[in-house]
């Protein structure tokens, strides 16, 4: 309820009588939309008690308004304003003055470059191809609903309530731990482990404690493009090593920390962003070596670990010997989906201490909640489940894809099917500009939200990530078809 | 399934036999840490063919084992790690080398100051009063429980996954922007609202896009820690203006105004903290007049507005008129309590768009499914019933606090009972130093994880925040007791 007091005020020396105020400022209330249609307003012998009148001097004031339709009387509900408003835009709340909101402010403020423009045109009836994000319907919602209700039981309530890790709550990071043990060969124990809202805050958090303005950074051509904007943010000079067919090209790499003062490395070394592309054995032990001799801070992304369709003998670079240089950060969010946020980064304990110190300025307690709801999953073996489940169904649609991407468009696109992960990277032929054939496209009811496309008029290449995980067969077969269509017409 | 093949290396020009270089190797494994108690290892056909071996060699290494017990074999399930293993610290991952991770990185970076001690030796018997924080039992666990189960449905999970709104979910928004204006006055659209992971993210993103190394931050003294810790972070240099009973010294501010070029001002208006006064109507006065006059930007926290035991006259800053200088914040944490952080900024248009830019670095995709969850709770009314119940209960408890301090304690201690909020502000007398209150309390079972104690060696006041709201009536009478007879130990 509005504190009425403060907002109705009484003239006492004036000549228009007291109930008349009242009704017009209560008017003027409801036409600014502070008093939205359908509202709860108070009885008059609580309105009266608060503004020190008399009863009837409210009663008449209602009566007014009863009368102009602006209120109504509900019986055992009592006032309300009237449901069907003689104002003009009830929900916009327009007034006459220009609201202190609606302004600019006065002050100066960093604006920050548009980073990117997202797909705003999108219909409910579009077939949307993502940038490689999960199948949402294999998530064990029942399981999962389940855990949320005993997370909401009062005593597991109050623990999560008095308790204050500041690296994440230790049951989660405990369940995690034997997780990336297990999974990655990891060699960690809770001490190295923190968690965060998805691995951008893990990328956000390393580098704001690595990076000075100024500082060279060297990333791959192409790289994540959010991993690169997070360090020209802090004012990086990036420095861009080529990736080819068996990921990061070392050589260059060695012969650049030769040449400069470089502050830190950022590698995806299993399943590229965006090339999908996985580092070969021979570069992962050069790679480790110069780590060593440099004594490089690196980041090594690896958001796609748990998704790999055959046997793959790639452990992460950092389950190898690094001399605790690597900062290895990943996400359950390609495993849960992208509602999930869940972050974590792996580094000496060291570092781990100030970036928790990091984490608790810019989000002071974390996401307890859902750590607890997850560390459940883990515990009872339902991530592990899902993840092979994922695997198999992701599995059959990269192949299905790919046999009819080949066969529909050899000659349009190439690609080079993954052994994991949950998108291709279609680099189209020159002659066939992306722009065009995803304008061409969209009409007929196909929409691309991946990587590259989002980089707007920032994209390097004529290629774009095209992510099958979400979609079902038909619908990869659909979204070729339309993309067969669509390049007929530009031929 | 660990990756086999990379862990395992065969040298056949050795005269050890092959199937006890296995065997060897799986031992290290074990005793690594890297294979737990209880994990599954391949058949003895999958590491033949992973291996390139005859099937007979791995039966030989698998035999060798389980004479040893490093292994077992379990019908249907195939061969476990043993469950009791002859290792020394099967879970400590104690190696023979020294893992990558229990290293100092060699690279250079930012160890931030200590931020907080936190308590450490609380144990499950103690009593512990908080800072200020809800009592958990009160929220709606079912209706939750029911909105969470809603979310995981396959529908609402895709709808959730393929959207991406900025500045946070939309329906979250506009249930937000209809509470927000209905219960503090305030004329805002969605588009002058960005959600965040707690107040503290949305004070960490204001401050970023505003104070650059060097700029004067004027905050109350005292104020709230953590907003200070981040102004610091910053680089700004903070400059205090004292908080007496009518809120802060807006005189002292408009002299400092006149002579300092200020970047930002940090009020609590509402319930400061940690004081708990309210800032009088003449007070709010002059400080817009100031805001316009200056054209300041202004970090409006109203972290307390829902919790008012009694009718209370104040709407926030951000309703008056402000010219577009106060960016108002806001979180539903202190409703629901601290396990779900749900922050809020609202600013004019431009600036909300600046700040959606900078939490995307940081939080890219933000938390929709707690706030689609969350916006359930707004549109059926619970969270505005939530409020009423905590404030009718919390009313009680703080004058039953208040009582019980006065006839107990009004000899050692001073405060003055507050209209509303969570805590108490107890300004013990020079005599009794906090510090040995609160050692003599400790040992008979109360602790206090409140502001001051938790800023260590930086607090300033003899003086604590003690939090009632999450305690009955009977645990605020014992926590009085032991209170007293620490100061009777005392004196």
């Amino acid at each position: 309820m509005l504190p009425y007091k403060n907002l109705l005020f009484i003239d006492k020396s004036s000549h228009v009588a007291v109930f008349k105020q009242i009704a017009a400022q209560l008017i003027k209330l409801i036409q600014e939309g502070k008093l939205l249609p359908g509202t709860g307003i108070p009885s008059t012998r609580s309105l009266a008690f608060d503004l020190d009148l008399h009863r009837k001097t409210a009663v008449a004031a209602y009566e007014l308004l009863i009368a102009e339709d602006w209120i109504i009387s509900v019986p055992r509900k009592g006032y309300l304003v009237s449901p069907q408003l003689p104002v003009v835009k009830p929900r916009s709340f327009n007034t006459n003055r220009k609201a202190a909101y609606e302004t600019e402010p006065g002050f100066q403020f960093d604006q920050l470059q548009d980073i990117i423009s997202p797909l705003s045109n999108v219909l409910k009836t579009d077939l949307v191809i993502d940038d490689g994000f999960p199948d949402i319907s294999l998530l064990p919602a029942g399981a999962m609903s389940n855990l949320y209700k005993r997370a909401l039981d009062e005593h597991a309530l109050k623990s999560m309530a008095s308790g204050w890790d500041m690296k994440g709550s230790p049951d989660f990071r405990t369940a995690l731990c034997g997780f990336l043990n297990q999974t990655r060969g990891l060699d960690i124990r809770m001490e190295n482990l923190l968690t965060t809202r998805g691995a951008q805050m893990a990328i956000f958090v390393a580098a704001s404690l690595i990076i000075k303005p100024g500082d060279k950074v060297i990333v791959s051509e192409p790289s994540y493009f959010f991993a690169n904007t997070i360090f020209e943010h802090f004012g990086a000079e990036l420095i861009r090593v080529p990736v080819d067919d068996h990921g990061m090209c070392t050589d260059t790499l060695e012969d650049l920390l030769s040449k400069h003062r470089v502050k830190l490395l950022y590698v995806i070394p299993h399943h590229h962003h965006p090339t999908t592309v996985t580092m070969s054995k021979e570069r992962r032990t050069h790679l480790l070596r110069l780590i060593k001799a440099y004594q490089l801070a690196v980041i090594e992304d690896d958001y796609d670990y748990d998704f790999q369709f055959q046997y793959d003998p790639y452990l992460p670079l950092a389950s190898g010997d690094h001399e605790g240089n690597i900062i290895y950060i990943g996400s359950l969010t390609k495993v849960l989906g992208t509602p999930f946020r869940l972050g974590y980064m792996v580094a000496p304990e060291k570092f781990i201490h100030a970036a928790a110190k990091k984490r608790m300025l810019i989000d002071l307690r974390g996401d307890v909640f859902t750590e607890q709801v997850v560390s459940g999953l883990v515990e009872n073996g339902d991530l592990t489940r899902l993840i092979q489940k994922a695997n198999k169904l992701y599995r059959g649609r990269c192949h299905h894809l790919s046999d009819i991407l080949s066969s529909e468009l050899g000659d349009a696109l190439k690609f080079t099917r993954p052994g994991g992960g949950m998108a291709l990277w279609l680099k189209f032929k020159a002659d066939l500009p992306l722009a065009k054939v995803i304008g061409k496209a969209a009409p007929m009811g196909l929409k691309f939200t991946g990587s590259v496309y989002a980089e707007g008029s920032r994209a390097k290449y004529n290629a774009l990530r095209f992510g099958f995980a979400s979609q079902e067969e038909k619908q990869l077969e659909q979204a070729v078809e339309i993309l067969r269509l669509s390049i007929n017409k530009l031929r």
